[in-house]
């Protein structure tokens, strides 16, 4: 048959980590952590699994987590939210971030994305007859130019697409930033998608949320995960929160994409944030750590580097080692040769400048940290 | 924002299911089992969640399981399918069908679909810019009028949705209907979509699976839930089967719709399979009990029916009641007045006949069923 997606193949996570596991190598590419999620959280998903909770949850999510949701947002960002009306449980942030852009874009819709950009983004926009504008990241810092944002602005922009903390340079929005986008949209029509799904992961000072400014939320679907807060990728739970018109049109798609998310542990969720409502105050020391110590470790090889200021993902630069060699060319022979995974950069961008980085996951052992570290060093 | 799916509310399963539970109404609507997964099953969940397998799962589904639906495929059906390569596990079968359609419906696209059809095709045909060309099922037995599917192909027509066992009706495909589909797709371009999430609910003899005929398999996207066949529709598992290409396409779609299924029941639910391949087969007797039970406790009462043929629903007919009630009116009124909720099956076609017909989900506790009919007799 005729292809939809003629520019998709397997995405770049599932290409390296069958890689890594053919080659025994140790995998700091796809971004989950080797670690488990909290035993008492655990515990509640064997409760509600053992106690008879096993039919459909609500089509927008269990009443306690969307309550849940609304708590944390009003109590860490000052953002009154509607449970009933503006929060909704996905199968993964990946779901809210497709129902997202296919509630609004239409067919000769323009969705401004930076680049380098989380590959699910564009593939939403396309199946949905949308085109995605790409706009470049700016060096050094990978930082938002605010001016092309502007000049790319026009009657077809119907969304901008916001990642901070940003996978996968580490990135993060700053309040300035926030300011500029203000000033931006106001008095347009333009939407935002925000993506904020390490939003319990920045280092330094407080995540910067959309819903921190009226004038953003009023127009915004924030999106989050709890598999990045809660070490637990493999459940698939996320959720958006947006305005109630626009969560309305993102419901019509969640009901017919996946209908509701796994019943017992969205309950085991509620109990465990309700009981633990301090938890994810200890994720950036946590990460922090992480990130200070594979810093440290690879101090002595040759990748240079600027510690990520948030996410659990550290760009590295590897043209002092090889310098001719494309990033996809070198993620896959340090995977079989040296026996570490990466990510390249250059398959996020629609016009990959000239770099040379690999993006390594620190959400690992330490002393998988400190193996990996010791063969990168040797090279 | 202006809507992208204008026809498109809540689900009447939402919709059924928060009435009955405000007027605290036996739930005869929203088609799920009030009894729960077999223990073992429960167990091997558990053993997961507690021993780290929740990190993501590969995009495609783990392999056990895919294994174990390729065996289940060709013991059943005979049919040889590559776990590799044509089979995939998705967020529920909402998502399976949701890609299928997105995978290769392109705009101006027509799909054929069969009325009373279940909710979720139209919007995922609109949704990628095709049109749904709704066909009636015929009284009486709601089958299909072939020489109406022949004169209504064209250069246009994409695809066919098949469901059998067919929601809301209980009708089943037979051995002769797979004739006529396998004479008129042949030598043509048209792909098939078949939805047997219910494929071992069925009461007279064996499931007619599109898989069973590899003319019609080579076009088709076959469509089944685990949520159905082990009474845990809250966990949201579902699976298609499609040749290696069609299969291609399709996981372009599931790798942004949600990337990936819930890790430790997948890991579950192979080794059950493995366990007690033998479980499935008990589903026809085990339902076709409750569909007796509940015809003959239904038998004194004023509603008309045919015991269905498959599925855990049964329609029957109110035309001796209120004559002059359309039914979803009926079905409200059956809810908050008489104390049990059912379906409307009006809102399932594009043109609804004159018809007097309400839906009953029987895959509940015998008590239940007891209850609900007595109440339902009394009217
Ligand atoms: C959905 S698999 C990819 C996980 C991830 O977000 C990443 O590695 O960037
Ligand atoms: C996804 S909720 C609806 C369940 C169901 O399939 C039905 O009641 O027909």
């Amino acid at each position: 048959p005729p292809t939809k997606l003629p520019k998709v193949g397997t995405t770049i996570f599932t290409e390296m980590s069958q890689l890594a596991a053919k080659h025994g190598a140790i995998n700091l590419s796809q971004g989950f952590p080797d670690f488990d999620g909290p035993l008492a959280l655990l515990d509640r998903v064997t409760y509600y699994l053992e106690n008879g909770f096993n039919q459909y949850a609500p089509m927008a999510g269990v009443p306690a987590l969307r309550n849940a949701i609304a708590l944390k947002v009003e109590k860490l960002y000052g953002c009154t939210v509607n449970p009933e009306t503006e929060v909704t449980v996905t199968s993964g942030a990946t779901e809210a971030l497709f129902a997202a852009i296919g509630a609004v874009v239409c067919p000769g819709d323009e969705v401004i994305v930076f680049d380098p950009a989380y590959d699910c983004y564009e593939p939403a926009i396309e199946l949905n007859g949308g085109r995605a504008v790409h706009l470049a990241l700016q060096a050094p810092g990978f930082t938002i130019d605010w001016p092309q944002v502007k000049a790319a602005i026009n009657s077809r922009t119907r969304m901008i697409i916001l990642n901070s903390p940003h996978n996968p340079t580490g990135s993060v929005l700053s309040s300035a930033d926030l300011d500029q986008l203000e000033a931006l949209v106001k008095d347009s029509g333009v939407l935002l998608l925000s993506d904020e799904v390490y939003e319990h992961i920045c280092f330094n000072g407080p995540h910067q949320s959309l819903l921190r400014r009226p004038a953003l939320a009023e127009r915004a679907f924030v999106v989050s995960s709890f598999g990045k807060t809660y070490h637990t990728t493999g459940w698939k739970v996320g959720y958006c929160i947006a305005p109630a018109p626009l969560m309305t049109e993102f419901r019509k798609l969640h009901q017919y994409l996946t209908f509701c998310t796994v019943h017992p542990i969205q309950l085991a969720l509620a109990d465990f944030i309700n009981d633990f409502p301090e938890h994810y105050l200890e994720l950036p020391d946590f990460y922090q750590q992480k990130r200070d110590l594979f810093c440290q470790l690879m101090q002595p090889g040759r990748f240079r580097f600027t510690p990520a200021d948030g996410t659990y993902f550290q760009l590295m630069d590897y043209s002092e080692i090889q310098p001719d060699m494309d990033d996809l060319t070198f993620a896959r022979w340090l995977t079989t040769e040296i026996g570490v995974a990466a990510i390249p950069i250059s398959v996020f961008y629609q016009s990959p400048p000239e770099q040379r980085l690999v993006r390594f996951c620190f959400a690992k052992g330490d002393d998988t940290l400190r193996e990996a570290a010791e063969k990168l060093c040797k090279i």
